[in-house]
């Protein structure tokens, strides 16, 4: 077989075959065909496409371009939630706590953030001792003694994915949705949890920018992880502003546990709960209303919210922060972002929120960057809000100066305010099984 | 400016400035972008294309990418005559003697073959002490004496298209018109000739398979050459079938004396008075037909075969060999081939014929291949032919046996023989200028 092969192949519009698409990816990972020669074909799929077919062999082939995680020592269905990237997206930290508390299992493997999307593992990371970098077999123990632990995804987990994501960023291959799919599935099925919830963004801010497009993206992906044997589900939700107040590390944590006591923002509260009652139907714990006012009872209960403690208690942190979250420091600099002039908040540009807060220290540029935990964007106003100029819209937290006039200038960019009251988007636009 | 942006820009259909295909070249020249970032912008170019005015920014970044030649201390208009490539195809060996018997300077750099066709260079080779590699300087000299002469490319010429080309050939971004176009150009005005007559070949065995395609190439090559402020005109010729009868470097060096002497295949020998007199045209030596007269004459009266013979003995070789070329050795081995069936030799696959030849030892599969310049194929039949079954229609020639067995089975392969004689196709399709 020749690499060159394949690329003419797939430029002129051919289907390449399972027997190729497994050469390509085993002998990318072992470093026998270069990078030129990959993103040339990468290019080639963002023109032509790929079947069903083709995007289901690449994603088998990602997944078993390395080690393949076996959870059979974990007692119990194993489920796992996964977000196509948001801002302001902390609904792992709710989500995972409630349905452990209801009996699954959390196996959960999560990414960092890199550009304007945040990443679970930094999320945590912003509680004092928790430790993310934990041993498959501890990982295990800990799953089997506390029902929940989220840790970092093995490096050796899907390499090929990691290769291949690399090179995608730097040559503009990234917005393709065979692509997009086998990256995302690749990675899951890697791991060996029985049922995945999906949550695909969609709108500015998010991969996908439409809603034909978000839904083709979860139909593919939901109709690869059956192939592959796992009970799953998609939720098509709405990226066009950031869930909940709160965006950056421990201002998103504390916002969690805020959620997990019943007193979180109404929006996350929201998708936060139906997402957990698809993950329990989806393990078969009643039918999805019954699941969904067992979620309720989670959060009034407080089960919820102790399931959270424990877990960071088995992986390392000290529970009495997420019992009392004002433990968390605040940011040594702070500024208050008002309005320039009077009328709703019509819509804003969630990525440009995000960009502002990686500019305040909340996230990093390159994998290199150190996060500044405290740093990030407390909202004081949300798309529909009326503000009067002159009202606070955000505040914005920081372990230095200098990244403040950057980000409120982005901010305000992004923020876009009319006399016009918008309309109101549902936040679950489609639900795809 | 980021090699992402312009990826992306093309991508998306957009036009590159020439500030930024200029960026781009220089920085790719210096090895300061990286050939995933390039190839990937090759085949985003094969997919949107280019407009006229990228591929000449394009076109002069190449030029401009490394030295430029200098041909000013040459008397008199210089002329070069360029060939997009195709087999048996020895008429640089016959033009450039006569044209430059006629008064004009022929300054010609050439490059070698790979793969299926030959270069000119290798097919000068095979004369004995014939010296390619000659410092600019004394090849400036040599031409104010001689009128004559063809050296290899210098190394120092046109950089970013060794560079992209090598990249192109292994990431199936070759056949893209404006690549194309900007490859050969880039080099060609590089040199610094006045007058340049182009040879593009159509059909099986060359780049471009279509007339329509041809003729946009040729169209495109002589508007930018026109635009860099040279005389130029192109022919578009059918490579439906090798040109002569000669395949591989010293038979195709004999075949092309014979025709200086008047006595060479009617095809070859009309292509060659056809290219002459188009070049003489272009240098104003008197309207084409006076042209096509004069250079029937420098056959007639032997004042091209001189001129060649001149040619070789100021870059080293032997003129006697040139002058009885029953001096050139023939090959060690030989086998003749005989038609499987009778009937008319319906079409040839040019390319299959020059795949056969390489074979045999007459080029060259790498660059590091050493040739065999008694190598090759003498027909005995040629398109419109009848021939009958055990009919010899070729002579193999090779230095050894071992490449025998596969090269008859490609030539007949490639040999299709019918019932219907075939309808004579005009060597030369049409002039562009």
């Amino acid at each position: 077989m020749r690499m060159y092969d394949l690329i003419q192949k797939k430029r002129d519009g051919g289907e390449l075959s399972e027997k190729e698409i497994r050469w390509f990816i085993e002998g990318y990972t072992k470093g026998e065909i270069p990078d030129y020669q990959v993103s040339a074909l990468c290019m080639a799929i963002y023109f032509r496409g790929m079947t069903l077919e083709e995007t289901t062999a690449l994603t088998f082939a990602v997944r078993d371009s390395g080690e393949r995680l076996d959870f059979s020592e974990i007692h119990g269905l194993r489920v796992d939630k996964h977000s196509t990237g948001g801002v302001g997206d902390k609904t792992s930290l709710v989500v995972a706590p409630i349905v452990a508390s209801l009996g699954v299992k959390v196996a959960k493997m999560s990414g960092r953030g890199l550009g304007h999307t945040g990443g679970t593992i930094d999320k945590l990371e912003a509680i004092p001792g928790f430790r993310t970098d934990i041993p498959v077999d501890e990982f295990k123990d800990i799953v089997n003694e506390t029902g929940i632990a989220i840790v970092g995804q093995n490096a050796t987990l899907a390499p090929a994915d990691k290769l291949l994501y690399a090179l995608r960023d730097v040559t503009a291959t990234v917005d393709s949705l065979p692509l997009i799919v086998s990256s995302i599935m690749g990675k899951k099925l890697a791991a060996d949890d029985d049922c995945i919830v999906l949550d695909v963004k969609t709108g500015s801010g998010s991969f996908m920018k439409t809603l034909e497009k978000s839904r083709e993206l979860a139909e593919w992906m939901v109709e690869i992880g059956k192939r592959a044997g796992k009970r799953v589900r998609a939720l098509i939700t709405d990226m066009g502003t950031p869930l909940g107040y709160a965006i950056g590390n421990s201002l998103e944590v504390v916002e969690a546990i805020h959620t997990l006591q019943g007193k979180g923002p109404a929006d996350l509260t929201e998708l936060c709960l139906e997402l957990s009652a698809h993950i329990l139907a989806l393990a078969e714990k009643g039918t999805y209303e019954e699941c969904l006012q067992m979620a309720k009872n989670a959060i009034s209960t407080g089960a919820g919210l102790q399931t959270f403690a424990k877990m960071v208690e088995g992986q390392g942190g000290n529970p009495a922060w997420i019992l009392q979250p004002e433990n968390f420091p605040v940011a040594k600099y702070s500024r208050t972002v008002v309005a320039k002039e009077s009328g709703y908040i019509h819509s804003v540009d969630a990525e440009g929120y995000g960009v502002a807060s990686l500019l305040l220290g909340a996230g990093r540029n390159t994998k290199e960057d150190v996060i500044d935990p405290t740093a990030g964007i407390y909202l004081k106003a949300k798309t529909g809000d009326y503000v009067r100029a002159g009202d606070p819209i955000a505040v914005l937290y920081s372990g230095k100066e200098s990244g403040f006039a950057a980000a409120e200038e982005r901010l305000l960019a992004s923020t876009h305010i009319s006399a016009e009251k918008p309309e109101a988007i549902p936040l679950v636009l489609a639900v795809v099984e």
